[in-house]
């Protein structure tokens, strides 16, 4: 085999090893120095095979921390009824969530427009991160009326679902009764939370969801990771 | 006055000539040095007012050309029925595009599945630019079955409408089958096309019309200017 084919070598193993499922999205790759001991190279065979890799889009680099398996883009529906589990779990993923922030609170204008409260009045609002596989794909802020939703909170530190917190509530269902997408740069602290770069494009979408009788009962941020999730609407 | 608030005071003004519209949507302000004399100030001072109107979001600075009136984002609604010309002029602009290609090539993989057509089927290809008062708001790029369109390029080297062409070629009506959302960061042709900073959020849009037997019609690709446009969803 010529010496150029080493690396070229290497990156088809691992990109084998990377089809059977050896490592699960998101997963950590052995380090260089763990890749050039097991292939019997320098580590310069080594990086030039990952990079290969990375511009085949089948792994990550992340400066510091070190080469991840990239992940599919997760499929979200975004028509009449938008289910977070539903939806990650429709595309083959596991779906989980981490609250960050649960308070009570004045609304913000634009909240208490949404929702048609009264300016001044308390709304109950829920911060997070969903993942799938373990990989956050979004950042996300839910507002409810606090006066209709007063045992929200009680019930999402028990479970972390907006649908089963809103049926503890009497809301056997809701549907979208509007979105709104655009697209933004990460903020440091949005790159932060869902492990990207600085300035990586965002999908933001606003949302009002509405009960049986067309009442909102919760207005929504969320910041999706744009590499990561595609919204798909299907008419 | 307090000398502090010179610039503030300056801010004021040019903050009260955008609103009477003295100034389009995308027009060029003076150059500073025009503002320095006009107000009798220094061009320090004038560089602190339109810093403080690109913080609120009324200009947009932009590196070596000078600083322009940023417009209001477009409302740019993707249901059944998706028209640009009807989504523009909803949000009070006058749209208008600009074709870069026309052409009629070879089907690429994913065009002609998306199209249901044979692998190596010829289609026509349509590509351009979209404007909202004049300013770029869209790339896109529409791919219509030949056998079915064969008049199309010619219908739309006429009048750069594809609802017209479509029309023109018996297709009285078409709706959105699918659509699919990404964010992505401008590549530098986009960005120049756009005039928009390289790396800017992309939202870019997939989407597949068909007609009223559903047979697809388009196949269409669009990269919309993060910054300028909204994508709206109502059901």
């Amino acid at each position: 085999m010529a010496r150029g084919a080493i690396w070229a070598a290497i990156a088809g193993t691992l990109a084998g090893e990377l089809a059977q499922g050896l490592y699960p999205a998101g997963a950590k790759l052995p380090t260089e120095a763990e890749l050039a001991a097991r292939f019997g190279v320098n580590r310069h065979t080594v990086r030039h095979a990952l990079a290969d890799l990375a511009a085949k889009g089948l792994v990550v680099s992340r400066r510091g921390a070190g080469v991840f398996v990239a992940s599919r883009p997760t499929d979200y529906a975004i028509g009449r009824r938008v289910r977070f589990n539903e939806n990650v779990t429709a595309a083959g993923q596991v779906p989980s969530r981490e609250l960050t922030r649960l308070e009570t609170r004045v609304a913000a204008g634009h909240e208490a427009a949404a929702l048609g409260l009264e300016p001044g009045a308390l709304v109950q609002v829920v911060e997070g991160v969903s993942l799938a596989d373990g990989q956050p794909i979004a950042m996300f802020r839910s507002v409810f009326p606090a006066a209709r939703f007063s045992g929200l909170l009680d019930a999402l530190r028990e479970v972390p679902s907006i649908t089963m917190a809103l049926a503890a509530a009497g809301v056997d269902d809701y549907v979208r009764a509007s979105t709104r997408v655009t697209a933004k740069a990460a903020k440091p602290v949005q790159a932060l939370r869902l492990r990207l770069r600085e300035g990586a494009p965002i999908l933001r979408t606003e949302a009002v969801n509405v009960d049986g009788a067309a009442v909102p009962v919760e207005y929504g941020l969320t910041w999706f990771a744009g590499e990561r999730v595609t919204l798909t609407l299907s008419v």
